[in-house]
């Protein structure tokens, strides 16, 4: 099972989609940081909130996309570059939400120069995380929260051998040149052309040369980072074709869209606990069946001891399965998924799984005890489920919220 | 208060925008037809049913685009062009949702030769609904549910005139050339270049005498009317800038997006029925100026006798106020939503405000009656909800399931 090894990785896990995300493929290097620019105002959704602050499921879509960089080993430092008004409000969501490799600062006023901001942040040393200018910098949307490791380190890569990398996709419209009155006067052929999407990258001294020489022009009316680096340092950058997933939250309903994928994405796998009891094992084989039927991943681990301890930090679902009809070990579980504070970022759901039968000692002890996981949960906890759920050798399940 | 005269219209008044859709305005005095190509697969949704056939809020996102074309009236026939395998489903969804206007055809085997197909259907008699053959075809995408009245009536006017028309949208990204081996090669200047996007149309000559013209590589390989229209009639298209809705179910996460946008646009307006007491009337009044500045429309009416009749038909929200604590009024309202098969479009929602207070008559009376209206609608009404809220002159609200 390939598995990337970072918490919050999960997200990246699409739809219908297996994660090729394995560590084990990088080979990145050298060192990289991140320009985030965040100072649009969202005009195009129609909100108030500009768009990058706007919650999906409670938290902002900015930290989302801070998240997405974070959980990548390689990456060293992530500037998000936001209009000064912003700049508090930003700092506040960096602290809440523990993005340890975020740093915030004021941009200009127009993408280009909100860009050029953040790069040189990357030099100057109140800014600086660690190991220094960086050999590649990755520029992002801070309106594309699911970009992936596999990506990133394709696009780091390109970029360190031919100066300049940028993500592609194909063109999902005819692009069609008009006369000056309006009319049709010729379509491109689409098969010679494509969008150029983010993330780009860039060697540090190309990007940084490009943003010195060039115009005053170019700072406020131009909007694409790969053309200065053709036309002010002689590079053609290298495109790489990426998933329909780096699409940018641009109206007011692709908020909609972009919470379908990350609720879709959560559900999409979950840690099966079982204790050494064959019972438990047998009904943990069958979910795990039940689950692969419907394109979800289940893993089933022992305890949280030792190695497995790593996936209190990979999985948003964990499901309990207690024999002895006691309490302890679900108490443990959410004890430690509180002390690694994970429903700071997702919502995470608990189903304790209470097996239950003639040939179970102490049922009769723990008759009433199903109902008190909910009184165990709740109170304590914001953003958590929990379910209690009784599965008896006859076959009856029953299920409790 | 300007609004569109025909039932279903709300889905077209989108979020932030006031409706100019005033049929005042329209002067399409000639005969119009609409051809549905409907034969995708919806591969790029990662889903088994093509994407036309998903489900939003339990309707089928056709049944919607439909709806859209069936509302306006100067529009004869829908011809649906669907592949073979879902000839009955379409069917069946047309029967289902009433439409009327609908025509269900067999497409070919790419979207230039389904469009041909439903372009020939209309001059055949079987397929013809009235008028015969229309002086203006409009195309459309099956996956584009939120057109509006105006933007086909400018393509119409456009087409008779031009001979062709079609809408067009800002480039979201920037397109790039690329080299044969992967490089940028160049960008291309945003501000002359347009996305070509849906509604298109086209005199019935022109369109006719495109699809006889073209090759069977423009039928197996071209996916754009607007550019045969140009190589083999010499007509170059009037191109209208269209609105940011226009956009393509494309995704998965579009589905979301499209939900998010139907969902928002019910609630954006409700109809108000006072009778003639003063308390309810000042309760209206202030109920219209809390509605005002979260940017809803709400009508205020005495009832649904004489013209007033036609708000069942154009609203989804009925807020019901009642003074002497009947049930009777809401019982009608409901009989008559039920008798205009309202929530088979959409979900209805029903309010009943039930003023009570010292100043009322027969409040004892009716002190166990809130709970009825659940019990009243909920069981012999699918995709219905109710509500009770009872006012009291003291200022408390209370809420009822």
């Amino acid at each position: 099972m390939e598995r990337p090894a970072d918490p919050g990785a999960s997200l990246a896990r699409l739809p219908g989609k297996d994660p090729h995300n394995n560590p084990g493929d990088v080979s990145v290097d050298f060192p990289v940081s991140v320009v985030l620019p965040a100072g649009g105002t969202g005009e195009r959704t129609g909100l108030q909130t500009p768009k990058q602050f706007c919650g999906l499921m409670g938290r902002p879509l900015i930290s989302y996309t801070a998240q997405a960089f974070e959980r990548v080993s390689w990456i060293q430092c992530v500037v998000v570059v936001v209009a000064t008004e912003s700049l508090a409000l930003m700092r506040d969501i960096a602290q809440r939400y523990r993005h340890s490799k975020v740093r915030v600062v004021p941009g200009g006023s127009t993408r280009h120069r909100s860009i050029r901001r953040g790069v040189q942040a990357l030099r100057e040393p109140e800014e600086q995380v660690g190991a220094g200018t960086p050999k590649v910098v990755i520029i992002h949307d801070a309106v594309r929260p699911f970009v992936d490791e596999d990506m990133l380190s394709k696009i780091a890569m390109a970029a360190k051998e031919h100066g300049a990398a940028g993500a592609i996709r194909p063109l999902v419209s005819t692009v069609i040149a008009t006369t000056s009155e309006g009319y049709l006067d010729h379509s491109l052929e689409r098969a010679k052309y494509r969008a150029s999407e983010m993330p780009q990258g860039f060697t540090y001294e190309v990007i940084h040369q490009a943003y010195q020489k060039c115009t005053d022009y170019d700072l406020d009316y131009g909007t694409e980072c790969l053309h200065l680096a053709l036309q002010y340092c002689g590079t053609n950058a290298k495109l790489i074709e990426g998933p329909p997933t780096l699409w940018k939250v641009t109206y007011k309903r692709d908020l909609a869209a972009a919470e379908s994928i990350i609720k879709e994405s959560l559900s999409q796998s979950s840690c099966v606990l079982t204790g050494d009891c064959p019972s438990a094992l047998s009904l943990a084989a069958s979910l795990q069946k039940a689950f692969t039927t419907q394109h979800m991943d289940l893993d089933i681990i022992p305890n949280l001891q030792g190695d497995h301890a790593n996936y209190l930090l990979k999985e948003w679902n964990f499901i309990q399965i207690s024999v002895n009809g006691s309490l302890s070990e679900v108490k443990a579980l959410l004890a430690s998924l509180q002390a690694a504070e994970r429903a700071l970022l997702n919502p995470v759901v608990v189903v304790w799984v209470h097996l239950s039968g003639a040939d179970l000692p102490s049922i009769g002890e723990t008759a009433t005890e199903p109902a008190a996981i909910s009184d165990l949960a709740s109170p304590r906890l914001e953003n958590w489920k929990t379910f209690c759920c009784t599965v008896s050798t006859s076959g009856s399940v029953s299920v409790l919220p």
